[in-house]
């Protein structure tokens, strides 16, 4: 399988990137985690982007916050698919990262995801994946039904919750 | 290959969407495109994302305005990648759309690109389906050169313009 | 009478729902709430929002987070009067709910309420339910009264508060 | 069948809430329609909201644009649904009016529609008057299946332009 | 003097509206507080305000947060200055108390100040009086002064601030 | 009577600002209107902030727009009421001119009026002058009754084009 | 004296940022201009910036729209002063490119001007060589001096317009 | 060399402008930090400005919250590089700050950084200053290359730290 690359600009966004990580984990996904900063070592991101396909990666999910170019910047680099996620930083409570990652300019995109949605992040790479993996298919479908059920479990526990409210 | 869907909520997005329609084309992707409401039509959409993956597809690009629920619902319905594009309409310039595609819950994400980028939405999506497909990747890295071939051209017609400025 | 459901699109929502499941309580107004996900449980959405008025509901209030599809989902699939309550969650401070909620294409309105505005969700049912009830419209009269009391009663309050500013 | 009471801040707010009307029309639902300014003519707001019960309304819908205090004035003085429809001025893209409409405080619910959704303030108020009326019931069922064909039918005629593109 | 009005829209505006209060009471303005909702006592609401001018009021401070209506229609029953103080509530930062207060239509206008700004309400209104009172103008120049000369010596005492940082 | 000061920091602005200078007319109001810019004739604007009460000015209305700071810079030299009139420029929608006006530090209030508010400009001065003129404060009583009237006139004449729509 | 590079991420740029061009040419300002992308010519932006300083540049401005990467990539390459020109494009009113250029993270700033202030671009440039040129700082005065004589030139011709509204 | 000049409009903005004073130290550039308000102290702020070039100055940061004038008003009196902060306030999460600092007009350019970017404010100016210092130019070459080691030695220790996630 090919691997998924997990970039952030700042070790500071750990603290979201980490629901991505586990995530990948819970997939059997191998993936590579690397702190590379689109403006503060602008050639390691070059270097990663542009070799990222022969080197056996699938998918590159670039996390980062405030005037967040870190995943347009390794778009730029790589035809691979690149999912951007927007760290919320102190202040404009992620407009600001959302904005510079979802409006990329014709011809570079950018999948982005939700605001902090690193689960999401990787649950869309491991779908991209699945179309050349059946058994990664199988385990989203497994994850849908589960998620499901959850759900429906909620429904049940919430109908003795309410005759207390 | 695997083919692309492109749906969209209403026939007048048609005017936006064509441009993932013309690139789809150029690429030489096969695809289907359909109108389908998530509002009016919510019965064509479950019926056509439970069957996408078994239907051939791979990717499904989903442009809605407004409240813009067309992509969360076909990814509610699939585990298949959902591309997001979000339209401009008569207010909020896109805000609205936006917010309403990419900020999904946890579980069920929806890749999405920029408000009005069609184009970046079949590049996305052949950047998705380029991971089994060593033709339509070498498309990609040409269509990438031809673009920076394009701005070496465009910056050395300005040096003219400049001199009349 | 005729019942009102409370659907909230995850159990985290029912710290603000619960404000609706008391007011309803007050009014004596029959309810049943559910914990139904428009993109985790599309078919339990599907299946409640078609047989909904079939089943005694008169009115449906619908809260949900985010990209907050739910109120819309159910709409599609019902005639019923459908009430929308955006929950704030922790980036875009409810404009994304309040976006993805109120901004319903033409054909298929939701009756959009307040962010967290789960109090007024309640009355807004009642009020519509008091249309064929009388005893409901005069418990609605009186809730008017008693706020204007209540106010009357703080301004009253206030005047010996205000000396010691 | 109860009246429906269309009521503008202004009459420049008639281009857009024709829509209203003409729906109403469509549906054959009794109404009035009426300029009352919640700033210039207030104690005409107050009055006819204060008896628009009594005079057999079942449902208000307000419309006015900019700081759009019209729907919430109409709620103070009455138990009655009020539908509100924020119309959008030369600055704010309609913002300032869905907030201004939207944002109700706890007890006092304004029904809020899109901006601009004149056509779903119609469909809304016919919503909550059905919920006694079989025949309008049956309309509106009517109309959300004519909704769904007029979808069908663009779909299908989609089929052959898209060969064009 | 005429007296200056402080009505806030609900007691759990005081904490912000004391501010107003307390500056008022330095610069020995008369004044009269009180709790009156738009919404939930309009009639109050209408009463004061008609009657204002001749109750010896020459300013009316309101205070409200959310779809702040209170100064709107306080001034639509008053041809005095109404100032408008926009309080921030749980969500959207007060923009939409924002809006809801300064974009009145033609007309009716309201003098708005900063979201939580009580103090330059109770300033402004002290600004309005001072054009037929000397002696309010005279102590409005020793408030600016002072003001001045606090920030001297803030200035004063930075520089040997600035050594340790 | 007291004068009104039209200070506008572009002639660009004239096409918004006559709208309060037509006003002022019409109260027969005396003022002067003036081009002075914040930033381009800073010493013009202390010039004549400073010495507006000594030159028989009441009140100062600025008009500006973008980083609209005329308000402020004007409220630096003066404890004359000044209001800020927020004008849209050719981005942003006039919120940054709103914000830049409205958002002022405790201790220099700018009484602020709608975005292109110009004629509520100079009907918030002729209330604050209308204090100590009762011949003011009855035409302002005389134009509160004539936009009742017009409204009124207009609900009349609605009820003639509500039968074609 | 040193260069001012002139950049912009795409020709359609030129429109707005030729007024930059004309103001340097006016200050006798030598400078070079480029149509360089971020995301399509990557390699370009970084061979430009690295060298920059060795090639005899002082400043430079960088134009882009949306996703508005070009400033900050060149930043990332070079201790010049890097100008950023936000550029409107079809959404969202300049303000995605503003929060992509302005909010860069600590370590790597851009010195950001207005959305579309080409104009400022090339003074901001000109204040910068200025500290070393004192032939450029007369020019600078001169041209404060001029803008405040064209608008007491504005404020005289106000006069006798101002009779006619 | 030339000296920096810290304004800032309070002392409350200490907290976040303490960040420059460290990194103009750290650059041993020398400095004057002030406390003088646009609005609080117009004569001080026009004194310093216009006297801050012939002073020794050759830059100045200006960082203020709300409707920040500080920076414009700074900018209106001399032909300097003025940096303008932008400080967060306790509303608005410093866009009020943003848009009235970057927003200036045509002729009077401020050099904006991020919202609380202090840090950034010393590296521009240091950068503005290194065009004729040598020395500073090497020291801002090895700042960079620091962050750059910085930013390698993170990615290095999270190799471990992925493990355990």
């Amino acid at each position: 399988m090919k691997k998924v690359a997990v970039i952030m600009g700042s070790d500071s966004d750990l603290a979201v990137v980490s629901g991505a990580i586990k995530r990948l984990k819970s997939f059997e996904i191998p993936f590579e985690a690397h702190v590379i900063s689109a403006h503060r070592t602008p050639e390691a991101a070059e270097k990663f982007s542009k070799s990222a396909r022969n080197n056996g990666f699938g998918v590159i999910i670039a996390a980062a916050g405030k005037a967040a170019h870190l995943a347009g910047v390794i778009a730029a680099y790589t035809t691979l698919p690149v999912i951007g996620l927007p760290i919320k930083s102190s202040t404009m409570d992620g407009l600001d990262s959302l904005l510079s990652i979802v409006q990329m300019p014709s011809g570079v995109p950018v999948a982005t995801v939700a605001i902090g949605g690193a689960d999401n992040a990787a649950i869309l790479a491991a779908q991209i994946l699945s179309l050349s993996d059946e058994a990664l298919a199988s385990r989203l479908e497994e994850f849908k039904k589960n998620m499901a059920s959850a759900v429906i479990e909620k429904d049940k526990k919430l109908q003795s919750e309410v005759v207390d409210i």
